[in-house]
């Protein structure tokens, strides 16, 4: 987690001198990088047509696209066009939101379904043998299946419209409008003054307030009740939502400063202790927003108890993953080196 | 976890050489305490009359002693009268069973309503302000509630029954037979042949039958898995029961054992680690029976879906509960020295 900027700037840019590189040499290319996995993207959503897995892969690369350009445009802001950077922000935000939608459906579905099965299952022991089930493991299984049939229902009506609204976005004029902003990046950055200055001498300062603003944002986090394992504080349930907040916002600060680590060290060698705090902190967001999505199938009307005791299981099984994902985040962060002065 | 007899019995009976020092003159005085517990505990509850306290304090005397005296006609029997031991061990089995329920029923609701206002709360950050609290807050209290009533209804019932079953027992002809066989305990035990033979040479080999069962018993449980925080072993519902039976067989083993050694020991400074260990397995049977009643209360005919849902959500609390008092139970007997050969 070393941001020294001329170890960077000569990784950046190896053939020319360190001290001759401007910021924007540095930015722009990472940009035009980023602008070009997304035209990629784009071209692949294309050709892919009615394959699921092609359109998969096309909307993952556009969202993986969309979400660097627009970090980059937020943390090297006073290096760039600070309205260009903005509008386009605006733009890609809402592009990605609704890319995002569908896919977090599909993905929701899925861990809400492995759940059950795991819950209803006869554990890491084998399957228990049906003579042995129990009066509580036939109530659960009936409930379970009805309960995994409603989340099905809603959660597959739910994909259905994100897919479609991801489709109307897609042929849209707005879309169209980003994808040429997007296309002009990949050969053009509109940068501003300040680019023109030593990289050595404006990179540092950017990338150094994100890292901050993220040390901040983990400094805040509840992490040595976090670092005890079965604290059982994320089961907590109705605070549930507001406990998760500065958490789910430390995972975009981690996400910005990954992106700066991008921009500075080229992309190369990610640092993987903070890939797996990263994953760790989506492992909490998924798993947050798949306990909430047991709660809302539970505020079903008219459902049979069976299927709300099964909802209610998945719920807590859901938060208690939850309060895992925080032990794991917690393990990961306490191996970053220590924190820059 | 020594078991040298030398030193054992030098503590047991400092006064004597050590080689002159029989098994009885060892075993004996221990069930002469044990049986003095007993006759307190009985005492205590005669004069306790309607004061609640007094009577669960009486209660709690009267179980501590049974237990161990019976742990100690099941180890050492081989120096005991088989067959006076074999009967009495049974008839306090009895006794200790019909105490244990109202206790049990009470420990039980305490647990679940402490874990109900626990989910329902707004967790370790304090309460959450009725403005922010959100529809799963909102469902979740409701159900709680009627959860809790629920539960409370049930238990308040059964410990009503167990109550007056213990009232009867203790009042049976049963019991005073029981009684009688344990204040003649107290002055006199009907040792068997082998109770004459020197302490050295014939009290380790039943202790250690005790320790080898104990052993043998751990080393078949999942540790491995257990060790592992988050390992989500517990809560494959449906295979609940039958894989928690190794763990409660455990504590039971775990139970002799101690026992064991506090004959050896003469009941002086118990080894602190086996004490949290079988705390832990006693938070594990808590659990696991809590998560039981959980489970039982939502199969209450006609019970609201909100209900149904606080009690899933109470369920899968307790499994989680199951699974942390395993990995507390790893973590202390990790801590015990390494096995006697």
């Amino acid at each position: 987690m070393t941001t020294t900027a001329t170890s960077t700037v000569t990784t950046a840019a190896p053939s020319t001198s360190p001290s001759a590189v401007t910021a924007g040499e540095v930015v722009a290319p990472y940009l035009h990088a980023r602008a070009a996995d997304f035209l990629r993207g784009l071209r692949l959503h294309t050709e892919s047509g009615a394959d699921t897995t092609g359109s998969e892969a096309a909307a993952r690369t556009l969202r993986a696209a969309a979400r660097r350009i627009s970090g980059t445009l937020h943390t090297f802001r006073p290096l760039l066009d600070p309205v260009w950077a903005d509008q386009l922000r605006t733009e890609l935000a809402w592009l990605s939101g609704t890319l995002a939608l569908e896919h977090a459906c599909t993905s929701r579905l899925v861990r809400l379904v492995d759940a059950l099965s795991r819950l209803s299952s006869g554990g890491a022991q084998g399957p228990v043998p049906a003579a042995r089930g129990t009066e509580t493991s036939r109530g659960l299984t009936v409930g379970a299946a009805r309960a995994g049939a409603l989340l099905e229902r809603q959660l597959t009506l739910a994909r259905t419209r994100a897919h479609s609204a991801a489709l109307q976005a897609l042929g849209s004029s707005r879309f169209h409008a980003v994808a040429d902003s997007v296309a002009l990046l990949a050969s053009d950055v509109p940068l501003g003054p300040a680019a023109a200055a030593r990289a050595v001498d404006v990179l540092d300062a950017p990338a150094a307030a994100v890292e901050r603003r993220l040390r901040d944002a983990v400094a805040a986090l509840p992490l040595t009740r976090a670092a005890h394992p079965y604290n059982a504080d994320a089961l907590a349930l109705t605070a549930g939502e507001s406990q998760d907040t500065p958490w789910h916002q430390t995972r975009g600060l981690l996400r910005l400063h990954r992106y700066a680590g991008e921009v500075l060290y080229g992309g190369a060698d990610p640092d993987p202790v903070l890939y797996e705090a990263a994953r760790a902190l989506d492992r909490h967001r998924d798993a947050a927003e798949a306990a909430a999505a047991a709660a809302a199938a539970a505020r079903t009307p008219r459902i049979a108890p069976a299927t709300a005791y099964a909802l209610g299981v998945l719920h807590a099984d859901q938060r208690h993953d939850v309060e895992a994902a925080r032990f794991a985040f917690q393990r990961a962060w306490s191996r970053t080196t220590a924190p820059v002065p």
